[in-house]
This record gives structure tokens, C-alpha cells and sequence, in this order.
């Protein structure tokens, strides 16, 4: 449970809906989003750095500028990708993730 | 922005992924869901009564005993649905909503 959080309605809609999330502010004015990525294959681009916790579901994540190594991440794993960069996700099974935008 | 909430960080997923919730709970003690529901034609079942506000998006709804009198919803508008009832809907354009759990 994320206590005492400031929650935005509205939600993101990406990819026609097959990614979508809702921004929130933690206690300690931390941002973050909880979103939810169905099965298929999407690429993103980062402003700030990203910390991603992988709630449940399994994809595979291919960091900028690392051609073809594609890395598998389950629920309870995590990775971060830097600021200013993209990755690129196969999405096996839906997956649930929380994702927090670092300050760098 | 719904202030001091805490949120479930954990999603509700139904319909392989093409309706999904985030569950929390207001400053008020209020419980709450904020959730996504793709195009396509689903049936929900209510234990508590239901306030459900179309944040946005388009759907038709056919609440129960109500034969084929389908009634549309977009952005802005709202509907409540008793206890114990159950309610169906046909989704237009991706819709964002917040169901409100009410205590009868």
C-alpha cells in the first residue's frame, strides 16, 4: 500500500490503449506511475532517469545502444534506464509495473 | 487530483487485461477504483452500489432487467448501479473512469 499520496485522475493512454498508467505523488514528493502494459511490443523514450519495478507479468527490455541483447525481467525484478535515453519492451504476459521518475 | 489517498499498488486485471483498476482508498475512508476499459463488450457484477464517473471515453450501458434499453455515457457524465445487481456495457473509445464504492 502507497500511504497518504496525492493521485491524478486521469490516466495516460499509450499505444491505443495497450499502455496506460496513473501519476501519483508519494508523501515524500516523490513522482511516480503504476501502469499496466499489455502483450505486445512497444519502445519509450525517458526524460528524467526511471526506476522500473516490475509488479507482476514478464517481458523482455532492450536498453538503448545495446543492439540485440535483450534482457528478461519478471514480476518482483527491476531495472533503470538513464535519463534522456529510450528502451524498447516485448511484452509476453500483461504486465503490472511501477514506474519512479528519478532526480538526478 | 484526489489529495492523501492510498493507493493498492497492486492492478485489478479482468478480461485479459482489457479492463484493468487501481484500487484506493480517499482521505474520507472512501474506497475507490480508477480504471481503463478497452473497446469491446463486457458484463460486471456489483456487490456494493456503484458510482461510476466517465472521466473519458464512450460507452453504452444496459443496466440489469432493463431489457435492451442501452443507454450512452461519455466524458463528464456518470451513472450508479445498485448492490447486488449487475450491469452491461458495450465500449465505444477507451474509456477512464472512477467507480466510487457506496455504503447503503
Amino acid at each position: 500500500m502507497e500511504e497518504k499520496v496525492d493521485l491524478l485522475k486521469k490516466a495516460n493512454i499509450y499505444f491505443d490503449g495497450r499502455v496506460t498508467s496513473r501519476n501519483y505523488t508519494n508523501s515524500e514528493g516523490v513522482v511516480k506511475s503504476l501502469g499496466i502494459m499489455l502483450p505486445g511490443e512497444y519502445k519509450f523514450g525517458t526524460k528524467a532517469a526511471e526506476h522500473m519495478e516490475i509488479i507482476s507479468g514478464k517481458l523482455e527490455v532492450l536498453f538503448a545502444g545495446m543492439e540485440s541483447n535483450w534482457e528478461t525481467f519478471q514480476g518482483g525484478s527491476s531495472f533503470e534506464v538513464p535519463a534522456n535515453s529510450s528502451f524498447e519492451v516485448k511484452v509476453e504476459e500483461i504486465t503490472d509495473y511501477c514506474c519512479t521518475y528519478l532526480n538526478e
